[in-house]
Protein backbone atom coordinates (compact mmCIF):
# COMPACT_ATOMS: atom_id res chain seq x y z
CA UNK A 1 0.00 0.00 0.00
CA UNK A 2 1.22 3.68 -0.88
CA UNK A 3 1.02 6.64 1.15
CA UNK A 4 2.02 10.15 0.72
CA UNK A 5 2.81 12.62 3.37
CA UNK A 6 2.97 16.27 2.41
CA UNK A 7 4.89 18.51 5.09
CA UNK A 8 4.36 22.15 4.95
CA UNK A 9 5.66 25.19 7.24
CA UNK A 10 2.64 26.52 8.90
CA UNK A 11 0.98 29.62 8.15
CA UNK A 12 3.21 32.34 9.85
CA UNK A 13 6.64 30.57 10.23
CA UNK A 14 8.76 32.07 7.45
CA UNK A 15 9.62 29.92 4.39
CA UNK A 16 13.16 30.74 3.09
CA UNK A 17 13.05 28.16 0.77
CA UNK A 18 9.84 29.94 -0.99
CA UNK A 19 10.94 33.20 -1.38
CA UNK A 20 14.24 32.27 -2.61
CA UNK A 21 11.99 30.74 -5.30
CA UNK A 22 9.62 33.62 -5.32
CA UNK A 23 12.52 35.93 -6.23
CA UNK A 24 14.15 33.49 -8.63
CA UNK A 25 10.81 33.50 -10.69
CA UNK A 26 10.50 36.97 -10.71
CA UNK A 27 14.17 37.77 -11.93
CA UNK A 28 13.26 34.90 -14.83
CA UNK A 29 10.66 37.12 -15.99
CA UNK A 30 7.14 35.43 -14.55
CA UNK A 31 5.52 38.48 -13.22
CA UNK A 32 2.49 37.69 -11.51
CA UNK A 33 3.79 35.22 -8.61
CA UNK A 34 2.27 36.83 -4.93
CA UNK A 35 3.88 33.87 -3.07
CA UNK A 36 5.53 30.77 -2.93
CA UNK A 37 5.72 27.93 -0.15
CA UNK A 38 7.90 25.18 -0.49
CA UNK A 39 7.81 21.69 1.68
CA UNK A 40 8.35 18.32 1.09
CA UNK A 41 6.60 15.22 -0.13
CA UNK A 42 7.29 12.01 0.99
CA UNK A 43 6.25 8.92 -0.66
CA UNK A 44 6.31 5.96 1.26
CA UNK A 45 5.61 1.95 0.26
CA UNK A 46 3.73 -0.10 2.88
CA UNK A 47 3.65 -3.51 3.62
CA UNK A 48 0.63 -3.03 5.40
CA UNK A 49 -2.73 -3.48 3.29
CA UNK A 50 -5.45 -2.45 5.89
CA UNK A 51 -6.42 1.58 5.02
CA UNK A 52 -6.81 2.52 8.27
CA UNK A 53 -3.91 0.78 9.92
CA UNK A 54 -1.92 2.14 7.28
CA UNK A 55 -3.33 5.50 7.62
CA UNK A 56 -2.87 5.16 11.73
CA UNK A 57 1.18 4.05 11.34
CA UNK A 58 1.99 6.63 8.46
CA UNK A 59 0.70 9.36 11.22
CA UNK A 60 2.63 8.16 14.01
CA UNK A 61 5.78 8.66 11.63
CA UNK A 62 4.81 11.96 10.60
CA UNK A 63 4.49 13.06 14.57
CA UNK A 64 7.90 10.89 15.42
CA UNK A 65 10.47 11.92 12.69
CA UNK A 66 8.44 12.95 9.49
CA UNK A 67 7.27 16.26 10.44
CA UNK A 68 8.11 18.96 12.46
CA UNK A 69 4.81 19.42 14.37
CA UNK A 70 6.12 23.33 16.47
CA UNK A 71 6.81 24.35 13.06
CA UNK A 72 5.09 22.06 10.31
CA UNK A 73 1.89 20.75 9.68
CA UNK A 74 1.34 17.42 7.76
CA UNK A 75 -1.50 15.85 5.67
CA UNK A 76 -1.33 12.01 4.60
CA UNK A 77 -3.25 10.63 2.02
CA UNK A 78 -3.40 6.63 1.02
CA UNK A 79 -3.58 5.75 -2.28
CA UNK B 1 -5.30 31.08 -8.25
CA UNK B 2 -3.19 29.14 -6.24
CA UNK B 3 -1.11 26.22 -7.98
CA UNK B 4 0.87 23.09 -6.44
CA UNK B 5 3.77 21.56 -7.98
CA UNK B 6 5.42 18.34 -7.13
CA UNK B 7 8.93 17.14 -8.09
CA UNK B 8 9.66 13.87 -7.64
CA UNK B 9 13.29 12.37 -8.44
CA UNK B 10 12.24 9.63 -11.51
CA UNK B 11 12.19 6.44 -10.95
CA UNK B 12 15.84 4.91 -11.09
CA UNK B 13 17.39 7.68 -9.93
CA UNK B 14 19.28 7.51 -6.31
CA UNK B 15 17.27 8.70 -3.61
CA UNK B 16 19.83 9.26 -0.21
CA UNK B 17 17.28 11.33 1.36
CA UNK B 18 14.51 8.89 0.57
CA UNK B 19 17.14 5.94 1.94
CA UNK B 20 18.02 8.24 4.97
CA UNK B 21 14.54 8.71 6.27
CA UNK B 22 13.51 4.59 5.32
CA UNK B 23 16.80 3.55 7.49
CA UNK B 24 15.47 6.06 10.49
CA UNK B 25 12.09 4.94 10.38
CA UNK B 26 13.28 1.20 10.52
CA UNK B 27 15.42 2.47 13.66
CA UNK B 28 12.38 3.81 15.26
CA UNK B 29 10.63 0.32 15.26
CA UNK B 30 8.61 1.20 11.77
CA UNK B 31 8.55 -1.99 10.07
CA UNK B 32 7.29 -3.02 6.58
CA UNK B 33 8.30 0.06 4.92
CA UNK B 34 9.54 -1.57 1.64
CA UNK B 35 10.51 2.11 0.26
CA UNK B 36 10.72 5.77 0.14
CA UNK B 37 10.98 8.24 -2.11
CA UNK B 38 11.43 12.25 -1.15
CA UNK B 39 10.39 14.93 -2.98
CA UNK B 40 9.35 18.14 -2.94
CA UNK B 41 6.16 20.19 -3.37
CA UNK B 42 5.90 24.13 -3.70
CA UNK B 43 2.84 26.10 -3.66
CA UNK B 44 2.36 29.03 -5.63
CA UNK B 45 0.07 32.01 -5.27
CA UNK B 46 -0.80 33.52 -8.62
CA UNK B 47 -2.20 36.61 -9.61
CA UNK B 48 -3.50 35.21 -13.48
CA UNK B 49 -7.31 34.09 -13.22
CA UNK B 50 -7.08 32.13 -16.09
CA UNK B 51 -7.25 28.44 -15.30
CA UNK B 52 -5.66 26.87 -18.81
CA UNK B 53 -2.79 29.70 -18.78
CA UNK B 54 -2.13 29.70 -15.47
CA UNK B 55 -1.31 25.52 -15.84
CA UNK B 56 1.11 27.08 -18.86
CA UNK B 57 2.63 29.47 -17.10
CA UNK B 58 3.44 27.11 -13.78
CA UNK B 59 4.79 24.04 -16.48
CA UNK B 60 7.11 27.20 -17.93
CA UNK B 61 8.36 28.13 -14.61
CA UNK B 62 8.99 23.97 -14.18
CA UNK B 63 10.96 23.39 -17.31
CA UNK B 64 12.92 26.75 -16.20
CA UNK B 65 13.52 26.18 -12.97
CA UNK B 66 11.48 24.24 -10.45
CA UNK B 67 12.73 20.72 -11.50
CA UNK B 68 15.59 19.52 -13.39
CA UNK B 69 13.50 17.64 -15.96
CA UNK B 70 16.73 15.49 -16.89
CA UNK B 71 16.67 13.98 -13.16
CA UNK B 72 13.04 14.94 -11.73
CA UNK B 73 9.61 14.78 -13.25
CA UNK B 74 7.25 17.29 -11.94
CA UNK B 75 3.10 17.29 -11.36
CA UNK B 76 1.15 20.29 -12.12
CA UNK B 77 -2.45 20.90 -10.25
CA UNK B 78 -3.74 24.10 -10.36
CA UNK B 79 -6.25 24.02 -7.22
Amino acid sequence: MKARVTVMLKNGVLDPQGEAVRHALGGLGFAGVNGVRQGKVIELDLAETDRARAETEVKAMCEKLLANTVIESYRVEIL
